[in-house]
């Protein structure tokens, strides 16, 4: 409402320009990976965090590349807006981003593990005498470890969305992928993550595991925006 | 815009009411089959068409029941909308809705021919040891072959979006699955059909082949409306 829009307004007039001079680029929604010319498999990422955290790093003074699959809500004032389908097309647009080595990447983008093997050029046709019918899937590039092996961004942050053992599998990944900061959440609590309005998230570092209380999207994106920054601060 | 609007708002207040006291059932948009709890199969369906029938079919006095996927678009006014995500709760939706004959069902959804033979309940990990994953589908319901051969609806209409051979494929289709009517067109196409506002169709009974010019998805529907209404009187 416009209380919350001007409360917002004078918040960020506020705000410290303390990213003033840094370039950030971060992904956000989900990718879509054709089938045939009708169809496709996707994901319900709703692209809110992303945006969120795009428009924290804004408020802060930084420049900032937000590079979107396809989702429903609008790009924050000020972002240069890459609008993307696929995850080949998400890596492009990202190593296009980051030719200059970029101050932070976020990959908060819930990026399509596999792809089709084939996409057909023209829409398959349901035989009728195939009950069956096996999509062959492999693998799509894994855009963030990609990134962190290029050092294409000073910081590398990434999300994990899990199921179960949350905290075990993002750490794996952290040392995994090269990653210098991961945001774990629990997609099997319908209260938060996918398309809900809140997020309660789990940061972790090499040394450190950090637990914001459960927080609008936007809340969260400030702080996390923060620490991401005092954490570059003292990694230089 | 407003000159629209109220346009629209006359020719309907005009229009007769010859579909006062009918009941017409309308599918719309994709439908949404789960791989696991945060991806899933669909396809670029907007519901526009779908949307513009239920409009059209509201102006002339009918009650309509919508029974809508996933889309971006808002319910006309006045009509009874039950939303759906897959093919399966699309198909109960439709018997639930025609447990007494409807005067016309039309399918203008795009169902997905296929789903997931076992979708699984936690997100599928991606392993570093498979580079190559094979989804297995299996036949959907077909919803209007179904509901044709459950005579659910007196007259019953259906949709075939096509890339190639268009009325060859839709006229086969009118035979096989028992309807009266079916209404082609070649998403081949990218000025038509599928996320666009103007839609160009082949209308295809037994006995006749009937082309209204390329127009918005709201003219057309107006006319198709009516066809159908007159092809409905002729075949009492």
């Amino acid at each position: 409402d416009i209380f919350t829009a001007i409360t917002h307004h004078f918040q960020n007039t506020m705000l410290e320009q303390n990213l003033a001079g840094q370039h950030w680029v971060i992904t956000a929604g989900p990718t879509m990976e054709a089938i045939d010319p009708v169809r496709y498999i996707s994901n319900h990422s709703s692209g809110k965090m992303g945006y969120a955290l795009a428009t924290a790093a804004i408020a802060r003074g930084a420049s900032v590349t937000l590079i979107s699959g396809p989702v429903q809500i609008t790009a924050p004032v000020g972002v240069n807006l890459v609008a993307v389908k696929s995850a080949d097309d998400m890596l492009t647009a990202c190593e296009h981003a980051m030719q200059s080595q970029a101050d932070v990447f976020i990959g908060a983008a819930a990026v399509a593990d596999f792809k089709m093997k084939m996409a057909s050029n023209q829409k398959m046709k349901k035989q009728s005498n195939t009950d069956e019918v096996q999509l062959t899937l492999v693998k799509n590039p894994d855009i963030i470890a990609t990134l962190a092996q290029q050092k294409r961004a000073k910081i590398i942050v990434g999300f994990a969305a899990e199921t179960q053992n949350v905290i075990e599998y993002a750490k794996s990944k952290l040392e995994r992928k090269g990653l210098d900061i991961i945001i774990a959440n629990d997609v099997s609590r319908s209260d938060i993550g996918f398309n809900q309005d809140e997020n309660q998230v789990t940061v972790i570092t090499t040394n450190k595991v950090w637990e914001p209380a459960k927080a609008t999207k936007s809340e969260l994106a400030s702080q996390l925006v923060d620490f991401i920054h005092e954490h570059s601060q003292r990694s230089r």
